[in-house]
């Protein structure tokens, strides 16, 4: 029996599930029986080897955010092309659009202190990246399956210690940058400490919320019956980037708007 | 022979290249020579399953940008995975640095309309998104051989013209997204028209180059003797917010600050 045969006739899912089995087994080959138990075709290692791999090129494509391309790149014409890869770009930028409606509730934060602008990008794209690596890596412990539906809560745990380390070791960073830039090229003036105390404080924050947000994605998708790996990186970002940046200008609001006497 | 000695005895693209061999002529097993070409080993078609799997797994996890976890998730300590974790995320947050660095260059305009900054999000997370999915298009077609390390320049042919295309389209989107708001909400006042243009323009210059970057960093890292699938998403969204901030600044400069008298 071709792959093509084997795609046609079995979800997804049954072609995993066979393949875990012939893997599991080390076996060459396994019957493919009808209701009857009458054996109607038979599925060899290396339809498994195809499936894998295509399994495999299938959740790349989608962590990259797009629909898995029909044909070869080259051969795939250039309009059939952007038709495939607009259709998620437009939803991410729909998405991404709140950004532009939560940042309209911080205009006068913004106006009052425009250098919490200067490190909107920084400290929201923190969140997107630890977002991202923390849903790959559960994508991947699922399909391995290491992790399963039911281990959510202990997932949760690990990864709100992981997200706090995380945003610990980032705003360390962002902290030192900010003295030296302020020691060198005096950048900051007056205001120098609390500015690096809203933004440890909001790596923190963003760091942590996008680890968790990103690492509980896979469970709510698959929760849904829909496949976790079409949670894409940048569809983890562009959730991250919405609330990153509430998260960022509430912070911001508190600790130096506040003491400058400025909100 | 098992896989770990499979793994022990040969590089990555050695494993790549028996798998290559024992799909595409379908074999059940290749023996294993040594230079007298006495039979040393077999690969059967089960390792070949293992390591096309392993490949797999790996190549998520860099997407996703981490380094591959060499054990099961959940008996992985938290502090192993922090550790693993926390250095391709230090290295993209000293790279997402230069965007304070570059905005700081722009604090003027921002201050002058802070509008500007509203849309920031959304501009160069458009111009990331469109970059992790040319990427990883590219690393999967490279993957799978539908592309070579030659075919470069059809690349950025086939890329400058979809680049634009989702460039125009998204441009479209937001442009339809300023009129709709100012209509429904009068957001942005007497200068929507010069607004709606500059996004729409910025748009189209940041895809591009979004999409242009992210197609031609696989080449780039295969040319230097790199696994491609090591430009990560997060690594690509974070080349491309820097360079699309510039894009988006420059632009807003000429088109609208001029125009207002602002700059």
């Amino acid at each position: 029996m071709a792959t093509k045969d084997l795609v046609s006739v079995t979800s997804e899912t049954d072609q995993k599930e066979v393949a875990q089995v012939v893997r599991d087994n080390r076996l060459l080959a396994v019957p493919v029986l009808d209701a009857q138990r009458r054996m109607v075709g038979i599925v060899t290692v290396d339809d498994i080897v195809d499936v894998v791999e295509e399994q495999a090129s299938r959740d790349i494509q989608n962590i990259g955010g797009m629909e898995a391309l029909d044909t070869p790149y080259m051969h795939t014409s250039i309009l059939e092309m952007v038709r495939k890869r607009a259709g998620w770009l437009a939803i991410l930028f729909v998405g991404e659009m709140f950004t532009a409606t939560a940042m309209g509730f911080f205009e006068a934060e913004i106006a009052k202190a425009v250098v919490l602008a200067l490190f909107l990008p920084l400290i929201i794209s923190s969140g997107g990246n630890s977002g991202s690596q923390a849903t790959s890596l559960i994508i991947q412990a699922m399909a391995l399956g290491d992790v399963k539906l039911r281990d959510w809560f202990r997932v949760i745990r690990r990864e709100l210690i992981s997200g706090v380390a995380l945003g610990v070791i980032l705003g360390a960073i962002g902290m030192t940058r900010i003295f030296v830039w302020q020691k060198v090229f005096h950048t900051y003036g007056a205001h120098t400490s609390i500015l690096a105390l809203t933004i440890f404080l909001a790596l923190i924050g963003v760091v942590t919320f996008g680890t968790l947000a990103g690492s509980m994605l896979p469970f709510i998708l698959r929760r849904l019956g829909l496949n976790p790996a079409s949670a894409s990186a940048p569809f983890v970002a562009t959730l991250v980037d919405v609330t990153g940046l509430i998260i960022y200008f509430t912070i911001a609001n508190f600790v130096m708007l506040r003491q400058l006497g400025l909100s």
